[in-house]
């Protein structure tokens, strides 16, 4: 460590809410990780300071040109009082990664994962302990320069902020219904869709309501050049068990790189179950379906970790999946996942981070 | 009028710029317009305050998932000391479309085209008069709910701020060479590029830097499918004049339509010049030039009104067109439209509104 976090403690604490009425991101802890960047000086800056808010000019470029990136990942504490981050490196690198192609600077990767376990450690009594529970962290860059133009900005504000959240299966893991997209589009290669940045969010949400509208809880992908081939689901990537191999769509310009999903595909690999990342078409799967073959389907992300899904509706017709029930592969992906990410199983890929180490 | 736009105004006025520094999109006037949405009240209390910065939590959503919707017109002083808007219902009407696409509520038109009167007639003083200066006016919604989740907004902030600009052609009008994208994507047919939303700027950063890099001033912008067809030119629409015909990209999902777009057209029919809104092929459009028939070319928008292009770099080729001069349609074009926003041509569709009337 070369840059110093400079810290200053808030002097009075919130209240924490109740572990029962945990809703996902909208409580926050005491403090936040700020850092600004401009052209001159380069990031500078980096404090840990209170939770409050932010004081910015109408004109300011992040109102306007959606030039914004953001990570999510989840600390958790241990029974013997730990705290553990999972794979926050991976996380970090994609942050880079989403801002080369926004066109915002190079964060310093080690600084961030410094200021990541400091601030969590200082907040580390907001992180709830009940089974499924965890502290959701949120690394997001804006762009801060007063300016109208389309142009990448001069200045940026890095921020991270924590909140606690309470278990994504409040009834136990079970399958949700997914419709299949076949009007809106999330992203095509050469457009932003292997980044995190808002823009990727902002667009789905208008297929997003009207899966809803119908019933279903998300909505699967399709690619944005022939809507043939299966992308992703909602915010999630996507697998499916066809005839006894994990198949998951291959990372092609158009999809983002879900940590959750690199780590499946190493776990699958260590149990010797066959995976593979390659195209895969609706109708492949729908043949699949027909036959018999389509064993399994989960989505797989940081917030719910496996998410099986129970029914694709595609073409007009119910595609009902393992008898709408959550699947083995699907089960004990999530059990190992989730053990891994809380201490309870052994680490034997070396993911975990402890915060105070 | 139904509903009251409350006016507090500001207690100091602050200086105005000196007309020949005046650079877009940098400095704002002494008031801005606001209104705010929530889910139980709707739109409510819109209001003219002093100009000021907004204070917002790190985790409004603004920052965060894009959901943000934008318009941009002008305001023309005419040597009479009246102030025109130049069809301020199509910006009004196109940033409702643009709502729809981004599931933020529809405002309502009426009041909108009252407040933009009414606040650049307050700010009427900072109008510059010179030839080619103008104020720039941008409406702007962005989401204010206090949440993580990817979902739309339950709070919203209209805002209108007014900046006045110079003049875009300090030495007269003149030809850009633009860069044929072959790689990046703006937008496709199921995306938002029919909305003027910014995930579409951010996404464009990354292509504009790289054509700067190799001396050129924007790109021309293919469909995101094939990369075939024309679609824009940087933030601007296109016109090809091939053979006596002038051509532009018919709208086809993924392009937006610009008010100037629709406004040639209209004048190109009334002067009885053929013109044509349809698909056109990179291809074809290298074979018209190969034979000598490209004759002109140019982007349209408010920023430029009409931005000649002297010059495509397509395929490793430098297409050359008219010479890299400023055609006789371009020159013509720009001529009428200047001088109808301006008060100095007759208003022969009825475009221009009086902010006093
Ligand atoms: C579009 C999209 N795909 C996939 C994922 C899954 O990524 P991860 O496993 O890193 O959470 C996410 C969520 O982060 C996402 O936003
Ligand atoms: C992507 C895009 N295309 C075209 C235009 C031209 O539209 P208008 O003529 O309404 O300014 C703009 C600018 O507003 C734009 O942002």
């Amino acid at each position: 460590m070369t840059t110093k976090i400079d810290i200053t403690l808030s002097e009075t604490k919130k209240e924490k809410p109740n572990v029962d009425q945990l809703e996902f991101g909208r409580v926050f802890t005491d403090h936040m990780f700020v850092m600004d960047y401009s052209a001159t000086k380069g990031w500078y800056d980096p404090r840990i300071v209170p939770y409050g808010p932010i004081s910015l000019s109408p004109s300011t470029m992040a109102f306007h040109y959606g030039q914004t990136v953001f990570e999510g990942l989840k600390a958790y504490r241990t029974k013997d009082d730990k705290v553990l981050l999972f794979r926050p490196n991976k996380n970090i690198e994609r942050l880079n990664l989403s801002n080369d192609r926004l066109c915002i600077p190079q964060i310093d990767e080690e600084l961030v994962i410094e200021a990541l376990k400091q601030l969590v450690s200082i907040d580390k009594e907001w992180i709830p302990t009940a089974e499924g529970t965890s502290l959701y962290i949120r690394p997001f860059i804006i762009p801060t320069e007063y300016y109208l133009g389309v142009a990448p900005s001069k200045h940026y504000r890095f921020m991270i902020i924590l909140s606690p959240v309470g278990s994504y299966y409040k009834e136990g893991i079970h399958p949700v219904k997914i419709f299949v997209e076949n009007e809106y589009v999330r992203a095509v290669a050469g457009g932003t869709g292997t980044a995190k940045t808002g823009g990727n969010y902002a667009s789905s949400l208008k297929a997003q309501d009207e899966a809803e509208k119908r019933g279903y809880s998300q909505v699967l992908w399709l690619d944005g050049l022939e809507k043939k081939y299966v992308e992703e689901v909602g915010s999630m990537n996507v697998f499916f068990k066809i005839n006894g191999e994990v198949v998951t769509p291959a990372l092609n310009g158009s999809i983002l790189e879900g940590v959750t999903r690199n780590s499946i595909i190493h776990l699958l690999k260590h149990w010797g179950v066959p995976v593979s990342e390659r195209r895969l078409s609706m109708e492949d799967l729908y043949k699949a379906y027909k036959e018999g073959q389509l064993e399994e389907a989960f989505g797989t992300g940081t917030a719910a970790v496996i998410s099986p899904i129970g029914e694709l509706f595609y073409n007009e017709e119910r595609m009902v999946i393992n008898n709408g029930e959550t699947g083995d592969i699907s089960m004990k992906l999530y059990d190992t996942l989730t053990g891994i990410q809380t201490g309870a199983l052994e680490d034997i890929f070396n993911w975990v981070v402890n915060v105070n180490e």
